[in-house]
């Protein structure tokens, strides 16, 4: 009666260890079909005591403070990365050369080039699959977004529109790794302005051609240094502490401009500074048949408006994507309109990368290096076509 | 090149004053299709100085302190009573047994027994038509609500839930004479519920058979006597007075619960302490077919739900009613979402009336006293049912 | 470094069953600051095979189809009971008598006398806490709404306007135990009524003290019989199944109208039947300082109108409820605006019972059978009215 | 009794034709505290049948087809142009130079070196009062958020997200004036964008000093020539006409980003290819203190997130702009949320040029040339942004 388990290696106990923990915990319960099931195997971190607490709360078997090691133990199939950014480029590389199936944290790398480096590894590892967290895609919405346009309802798209929204960044949150750039490669744009760009791209099913004009700026360009070690940002509430000051050496805040391969125009936005959004997090694209928007803080409804339908009752239509049978992942939650949380992307996805890995197809695609490696470089284009005050084609980084 | 016109005389200059003058200065410049247009003839009120002034700004050809002779008046043919409820049915039916045609406020009477006479009067009048002033039933969106149910969208009915809330009549507001039953038989309910049941009667195109229970109340039983004369309530902003206490005669609130002539069962409140709405006057209805809402406060829009649509796309979609060609009344206004306000469903309104008058239908159908007084006939039934504390079939009453 | 355990017996494993078996496996992981974590100890039901793979599923250590027999186990200290509501009265007293704390299921009971003789089981186990799942006061949106009544926020109370609307029901919808009262009690009235009328009298702490005005409306009198035992009706997607018919016997909608022990007046709307919304389940409160508005499909949020704010900026507020540190429950999820769903309700409220079983404070006060059965008394005093067709004075009941 | 009152010649009875004489009609029924009301003088067109029936509907006292002629004439003291953009320039200098106050329509002109001229004439011209019909200043809840920002609640402004989007211009719409240059100067660009770069400024206060980055975009390239003369576009209802095609020589969409005086970042979009959205007009600000939302599909309503409030209570709060006394022209208006729409806006600009030409202060700034030549270099470094491909400081355009 018990299904077949995989067992994953999981780096990373604070924010990001605790989403994947808690899909690699639920899965199972609510994803009765799947031929494959997570087995919590061992949680990887620094601090010894911190992390045998957490393995003992969550259930996972193993610990260790040896990322290299825990790779490399012959029982562990999945690797998962939940590091800061600076860490992907290394640990991915390492698990994919062991021969693990890799699921690392978004973006993919700190820079261009050491996604490269890792797009090039994973092609490399031909038995292993890869996966990125870009967990918005199994937002239910998103995902019907996705078969909603993949299905014509959209037509020819003319705007896309996407934006992420923060507000936790004023001049008293101290200097965290979030504002490092040798941590975390960039700020606003590399942190949330990825997803959106995945969310454009996985939606329309389309490319960025060109970077057209773009603007990158720190509003705070000097933020106090915690007195210890530091904590995760926006996961771990960030107290200020009094002290000297350092550099903030990364965007508050990142716009763009660009032109799609089909023709489309879009502009992208990503910001810490945008007083009142929490975490809105969204797009609108409008096309000759007809439009969705969505927005994360209203997660759980879809916006569609079908332009081909009779003009007298046209209208944006807000779809509680809630119905088991017809909304992709509903039938797995709870009965209609009792609606999902942050959470349940990340078990979703975890669901998805099961499927894959059992050689079923997943609800909606799952973005792997190849795809990864796609938004990387728009984000590059962004980050180029700011400093360089010029228009970037993607080809000139190809 | 001129069109054909009809003399109006208009008593009443206060809030309703404006609102009718309004519109009849504007219909014929935003309804070039009519075979008719009103002449502003007579504008009839009590304080010479002003209405003089009010004559001036608005156009009115003649003042007259005395309704009755300038009802008497052979160049009038329509007369239009914006008077407080208490003389409703006195200056209805002079005006009707002088053989003109009648628009009148609502709700039509202070209470079933004046109605009645009223109806009576205009049964006996043939040449004469009459009309009541239930102007919501031409906000572009409750029309195309009518339209709508009347072509089957929302099915058979299981719900209706109408309401009327408004949050001016705080304690601090004196006694107004909108707090007194001699002068408007009734407070919020006959206010404000009059409204709603017959955009639910308009609407569905249902008939109430029994008015099941209901709450009628006075949160504020005492009020300051205003130092003069008083004014129009929530049209003239009513400053506290210093000085005697007097009775509040009216309710501040009615709820009462209802059965349709279909089988469906109706809920409807008005009151003016719902802190928070100002004017929010609508309703939602439920059928086997679909579902409509409408709320004024946001007048521009109807929220329909198609449950006969694929259920992937289902919700409840926010139409713009503002297309011309295909909503109601929206090719004589603005381009698509340049948006309308509260006084166009006067000018719509008087349109209607003119068609009606040259021969031609209205847009949607408009109230007389026939129908006026099925509404009169439920306000007198709720009314009867809070004070008994029982139900009460609305058989009893006719 | 372990927290104190306590034992858990769960009667039930449908969809209450996961709801429940979900907040027990999470709360230890979410809620650190926790003196006594649950234990998954029992899992009771009556189909082996599947109670043995839903015990494996979810980490219940022991399986058990004989309900008295698994309470009396000493090793329990808390009995949940997530049956349908004809068991709650028997498996409650049994577990009372046993010494055992009770979590049980909402309504309390099927009616008021069962709900009578629980209470004084409630009374007579002095050493027993008693919890009923009115899961939704712990939707942080609504602790919050309740905090800021029971600070003052609100003020006098004027009215009350509860509902919650399903439209799960149509025709098509076979006889399941939803529609049968001698399983259930009632239908929309003690499934979704209950849930409301808790909430309301939760947020202002305020008593019902009659029931004005009632109707209740069976809409679909007959449905066919299911072929098989049946399922779980909303949760266990009921499908049509050809055969004999049998008749409803509980109501398909139940609404009424009530005075409050302040003087407020409310009206509270329960239906299976409001087409387009799934699951809309809230309330609005308004009093002289400020209104609340609450709808659960938008759960996050709590609307705030503070009537004591400069005029000028005076307004509906959508508070984003998911402040760590400032708002109920908030610090033990994710960052801010990283949404909740509908099962942290639960979570949340396991985390409140194991507080008062170490002997702390819940975050919001937990309905213990005390509260509930005031709850029930309401519930009686609605269908009563709606049978008589009178006013009914809860004195009368109590 | 009567109020003084100025001659005012219209040139234009289209669109714009309409809006305006509209103002001038009801200006001094609504505003009784002006000391000058308007007088509809004359109105000036090239079609003198159309134009007689305009004059006689509207209450024109004389028409004339010869501008120049009808601009001399002494009795007139003010003139408006309502005509497209390519008779601006010629028009408001002669007008000038004849003495007279000038109220244009947006944008100020065709482009830059034609705006330049015309704001040389209105320097020259002493006596002279300019004015620039950009009316969505005027609607209440723009209005009122430029109140709230200059009294500082927004504090220091971070983020400007401004958008016009429009979706009547598919493919079969043929090719009218509004797709000409030689005729509008631009596209959506000049037509939607100038007002939201307008209402910007006008908001903040802040001015902007560089294009950092701009698309420019023409999704459809050839349209029908319409068989005869052409309508006015979105107001005059566009229909298809067969036959030979022509090139379409303005933008259908632009998107640029820019640099703000104050440090903030800003983006602006217009489009008439946002399927969706008929006339949504609006902007996100957001600052330290605080932030601001407007919606023209919503106007009666603006957000404000007052980010100074006590945490439990922050949210964006929806303020209906419909208060008198304390919001702006609200007074002037219905009571409290009985809405208003699109052509208030231009009465209340009548209302404020009058108070302007008697040597009262407007309600909020009024834009004359200078101001709406700041606006017109933003839109000229936008269109050289797009089509050099580079960052436009402002500062080299002055």
């Amino acid at each position: 009666m018990s299904r077949p388990t995989t067992n994953v290696c999981l780096i990373g106990h604070k924010f990001m260890g605790r989403t994947h923990s808690n899909a690699y915990l639920k899965v199972n319960k609510f994803f009765p079909e799947l031929g494959l099931v997570p087995r919590m195997h061992t949680i990887v971190g620094r601090n010894e005591a911190e992390l045998k607490h957490f393995a003992e709360e969550w259930g996972w078997a193993k610990t260790s403070t040896d990322w290299r090691k825990a790779i490399g133990d012959p029982e562990v199939a999945v690797v998962d990365i939940g590091t800061p950014n600076n860490m992907h480029r290394e640990m991915a590389i390492a698990a994919l050369e062991a021969g693990k199936h890799v699921a690392c944290e978004k973006p993919l790398a700190q820079n261009l080039a050491e996604a490269k480096q890792m797009l090039e590894a994973a092609r490399k590892a031909r038995g292993c699959k890869t996966f990125v967290w870009y967990n918005y895609r199994r937002v239910p919405a998103v995902a019907l977004a996705h078969q909603l346009a993949r299905a014509g309802k959209i037509g020819r798209v003319y705007h896309i529109r996407a934006y992420y929204l923060q507000d936790w960044a004023g001049p008293s949150v101290p200097l965290i790794w979030r504002f490092s750039k040798e941590v975390s490669g960039s700020g606003a744009h590399g942190d949330l302005g990825a997803h959106v760009i995945d969310m454009a791209r996985f939606i329309t099913g389309d490319e960025f051609v060109e970077v057209s004009g773009a603007i990158s700026e720190t509003f705070v360009k000097e933020r106090e240094i915690p007195s210890q070690g530091s904590g995760g940002g926006i996961a771990s509430g960030a107290a200020s502490a009094k002290g000297t000051m350092g550099k903030v050496t990364v965007d508050d805040a990142t716009l763009f401009l660009a032109r799609m391969k089909s023709g489309a125009i879009a502009s992208v936005e990503s910001t810490r500074f945008a007083t009142g959004y929490q975490n809105r997090n969204g797009l609108e694209i409008h096309g000759d048949k007809g439009a969705i928007r969505f927005d994360f803080e209203d997660m759980n409804r879809l916006h569609f408006y079908d332009a081909t339908a009779e003009r007298k009752v046209q209208g944006w239509t807000q779809i509680m994507v809630t119905h088991g049978g017809d909304h992709p992942y509903a039938a797995n939650w709870w009965p209609d309109a009792h609606v999902l949380g942050y959470e349940h992307s990340f078990i979703n996805q975890v669901a998805d990368m099961m499927s894959v890995l059992s050689g079923q197809p997943p609800v909606v695609p799952l973005p792997d290096f190849e795809d990864a490696y796609k938004t990387q470089l728009v984000l590059e284009a962004a980050t180029m076509s700011a400093e360089q005050r010029r228009p970037v084609p993607i080809a000139e980084l190809e």
